[in-house]
């Protein structure tokens, strides 16, 4: 008797092979889909990736898509949406209880393009509450259902490290994209600040929030970028590491573990065995400061972006969120300026150093995944974030035991091709990247 | 036989005026409603300020507030909402044909403040398409019906100066408060970039987006900035002019008409009769290429933001629109970096200047309205808010057939209460500021 079924290892298939395949008329988004479903119902009940999915009704949508001519280049392929990015087939509910069962008018911006090309929603990922503070998701960790995948957007990073899904929808403010991708052993990108609009998904900080998305692949993350319309001036070079020119740093040492260090390192001696030339950079000393600096614009535009849930939802508000909103922190309006100018001038000063090589490397977490539900410390990712630089997580290393740990690949704002085609040449060229759950 | 009603008159009180009002027992929020509506019922089929107005469901949310113990300072007063901005109880049309009779789902974060705070949405005031670009407001101007209040906020400058409500929301990405403002002769503030939650208005350019709001005094706007939760670090200065430091300018002479010219020098020729001490300053001369480098930001971010328009709704998006997602301006990504950059240094550079003022004047727009629908030329608003400064527009000039001219008095980044300070010392000292339309 086989002990496959026809769907067997349908789950592993990437975005781009599946939409490949449904181009071809191989296989049926249903198909797909359904294979995906079996799959969240098998593991869900532990992981708790998706605080909604809708099973006859993704059925049924993706029936349709076999039956239309083809919308784009992700026809008939399923999609996770982070539960603080509006959907208007499902609830947006923010893992808050201020939105329980909430159904938004409309989809986001980047889920309506996301349909435009032909997606399949497939449901909403579990997030931290408001993908800010608050409320920790209930996901667990796929290689470690007893530690945390990391936030905020938890669920999107652990149901495609999952296999229950090739592509999911992340954001950034913090980490909240790519030190779950570390923890998880996913790809993920966040782009250039402002490369994709935001509207429809849950403001904290207007300076720093990002749409961000999750992969197996990095071929995978270059089809959504390739969707958002994500292009840089000049084709990027494509092809192997040897003979780029790469940068590498530890912009927080100390709030470095022996896991994540070591990760960098190994990828430093990676890409030099393969040609490449890997040089350490050295950050201006303000930059040192840049932690600081990013938690006053959080916590200032925290300020406001809460002040009607505040006045209109006091009772059902997190602590967290008053905290903001009365500026417990006593930042002044002249810390929130000075921080946003030293933030400009570090902008420019990061790609006078970027711009001579093919990226930058750095850590993506502080180490592995913690134990418990806490999202994780985004002391190694704000930086990036708060430069607006595009950042790639590549995984591929691993650390105490036997965890995934991520790299990071930065450049300067809208290189984000660039990137992505420096972190293919380091993927393709490590042993192992993403590795399948038990 | 009488000629005037119980309500005549109502439709002159100020927000101020009509909160306390209400607050003593001396008027409901049911009365000052009906005599707005009743003015609105008989001049707005020739003015058209409104895109919606449902007279019965006001009436009732009035008589509930008017039951009500007072939920806070707006406690039953009358406000328009722009119809770009989202309302849970009344359709949010954008003024585009995709936008239909468009129910959201919830309020905008300001119109939930504003709810929270006591308010009485009265109905949604008819824009420029998306704020934006594309279809014009179809509003006249109250001094002159042939003539343009205005855009974008076209029809929530025109209801408050034709004295149909006493406040009502904008926005602001070049000019779109501010302008209307002088054209129509009314108060309004543009606050400091990210003073106000933007979240649930829509989307144009993510680095200028601003909600900002209409008055006919300037004490009404200071209202609205309480309850915005609008704080400088320290108390303004308040009382009259004299003994005042005041810089003025005309960032762009050779594009503002002798209306808008003399409306300058005659406030600077008023405010040092006034004792007031008022100095020419001189502006970087990179701030010459400001306008240019607000649009390179402009169109590249409406380039992301009407993405997924372009991709759902092709066909019913306006050329205008197709324009920028197409990026038909060729601009590139370097030029946007640069844009970015130069904004952040000149905001830098401006506050050297104008931290040694009380207030900066300005021009408010190029001169008196112009004739038709166009809803004019931002270029003399687009630097303050290319800069993130907090802009008052105070009337009380007047140029070519008596129309009104305002003038702009802006400031360094969160210090609006001193510049709503300094606009108070000025329209307390001119002898006619808002002129009731015949």
């Amino acid at each position: 008797m086989p002990t496959t079924t026809p769907s067997e290892g349908l789950h592993r298939l990437t975005a781009t092979a599946a939409a490949a395949a449904i181009a071809a008329g191989e296989l049926t988004s249903e198909a797909l889909a359904r294979a995906l479903l079996d799959r969240i119902a098998a593991r869900d009940p532990a992981l708790k990736a998706w605080s909604f999915v809708d099973r006859d009704a993704v059925l049924r949508t993706a029936r349709e898509l076999d039956r239309s001519p083809s919308k784009g280049p992700l026809h008939g392929v399923p999609i996770g949406i982070k539960d603080m990015i509006d959907t208007a087939d499902m609830p947006t509910q923010h893992n808050s209880p201020i939105y329980v069962a909430h159904q938004p008018s409309l989809d986001a911006a980047c889920v309506e393009t996301l349909r435009a090309a032909g997606a399949l929603i497939i449901g909403k990922t579990e997030t931290l509450e408001f993908a800010a503070a608050g409320r920790y998701a209930p996901t667990g960790n796929p290689h470690d259902l007893s530690r945390s995948p990391g936030g905020s957007s938890s669920g999107s990073a652990a149901a495609v490290a999952d296999f229950q899904v090739p592509l999911a929808l992340g954001t950034q403010t913090g980490g909240s994209t790519i030190r779950p991708a570390s923890f998880c052993g996913a790809f993920a990108l966040k782009p250039t600040w402002g490369a994709v609009s935001r509207e429809g998904a849950k403001f904290y900080s207007v300076t720093f929030d990002t749409i961000g998305w999750y992969a197996r692949s990095v071929e995978d993350l270059d089809l959504l970028a390739e969707v958002y319309g994500i292009v840089d001036d000049a084709p990027p070079r494509t092809g192997p590491l040897a003979g780029r020119r790469i940068g590498y740093c530890l912009p927080f040492p100390d709030a470095t573990s022996a896991d994540s260090r070591e990760a960098v390192l190994a990828a430093v001696r990676h890409m030099r065995a393969e040609g490449a030339e890997v040089v350490e950079i050295a950050l201006p000393s303000v930059f040192a400061t840049l932690n600081d600096v990013h938690r006053v614009i959080l916590f200032s535009e925290g300020r406001s972006a809460f002040l009607n849930l505040y006045r209109a939802h006091f009772g059902a508000l997190h602590e967290d969120f008053r905290h903001r909103t009365e500026n417990r922190d006593g930042f002044s309006r002249a810390d929130l300026v000075r921080a946003y100018d030293t933030a400009a001038s570090c902008r420019v000063a990061f790609e006078e150093i970027a711009s001579s090589f093919d990226a930058i490397l750095a850590p993506s977490a502080p180490g592995v995944a913690p134990p418990g539900r806490w999202h994780g410390d985004p002391g190694q990712n704000q930086i990036w974030t708060l430069l607006h630089a595009p950042v790639v997580n590549v995984p591929g290393f691993f650390g105490a035991n036997g965890l995934p740990v991520g790299v990071s690949l930065t450049g300067p704002r809208f290189f984000d091709r660039q990137v992505l085609a420096v972190a293919a040449a380091l993927a393709s060229s490590l042993p192992e990247t993403v590795r399948e759950p038990a």
